[in-house]
């Protein structure tokens, strides 16, 4: 199974010049999904208690990966949409900034969580989550993602966490 | 397991007057999750071909369920968010309307297809969903939602398809 071959590539989607990675093509194919959720799972560390992911594409294969394992899955939302009591993280994006929350109760103190999205782009986001994360007292266990767009350096941005992508692009 | 242990009810969120059902607290929970998921599956039709279900909250427990099914899962969203080429609905909400998209390939005709949510409440998004299933020539094959908001009378909109639910409140 060759998971790159179920992802759609569509140029100048949100915006001209980005070359945008559909993964709902490999979501919607029964063997690749679970395929991608499987290797997903392989890369996680044998010992951890929890699986997060931001909104929208994190829960996609966040709540699989988490089932498949036998842990919970706690969503990281934008703001306003949690309905209990929260902390966030602000992070900067090329123009302006984004806000990230999670619910306060959704992670003890020494717990080891894993942070997972469909795509590693500047790291941006997934730093935003291993913010979060280490705010509550949490230890990131493993960050990983399907894809990950390697010339925008987002591995950088989470050094020091143990990052692991099934499918490169350049960008 | 009694799952209702397992979801929280908040108060005046978001707004005053509405009972806000919280399904983190059941998402995080390994067991309360699987046992969801679990029961979500023995609700759906043995022959069906595809998992749908509306952003962000269908996706918590719809990719799970494809997952252990051995299915797809295809995002339902909001305008602006899927890549390629879609089809849309738009319904009536309190004040206003709102708009759900689905790629125009996602569903050939004659598929059987299973619409997942966190919860019924008026029914609106998930008759929206069942729309744009036929829309593109697919069945229903069910509706399932762990909750179900049973004086909203969301089945009575639904009626005609197969709904299914875990959980009740009146409102």
């Amino acid at each position: 199974m060759e998971l790159k071959d179920k992802i759609r590539v569509i140029e100048g989607f949100p915006n001209e010049g980005i070359s945008f990675k559909d993964v709902t093509t490999l979501t919607k194919d029964p063997e690749a999904f679970k395929a991608a959720v499987d290797e997903l799972a392989a890369r996680c560390p044998k010992d951890f208690d929890l699986v997060i992911g931001p909104e929208s594409r994190g829960f996609l294969f966040g709540t699989a990966l988490a089932y498949k394992l036998g842990k919970g899955f706690e969503p990281v939302r934008k703001p306003g949409k949690l309905p209990a009591e929260t902390v966030e993280v602000s992070y900067a994006l090329e123009y302006g900034t984004d806000t990230l929350q999670i619910h306060k109760d959704a992670i003890e103190k020494g717990m080891k969580v894993v942070i997972v999205d469909d795509l590693i782009a500047t790291g941006g986001t997934l730093q935003a989550c291993c913010k979060l994360v280490e705010q509550l007292g949490g230890e990131v266990a493993a960050v990983v993602a399907v894809i990950e767009l390697t010339d925008l350096k987002g591995r950088e941005l989470l050094k020091g966490y143990k990052v692991e992508s099934l499918v490169e692009y350049p960008v």
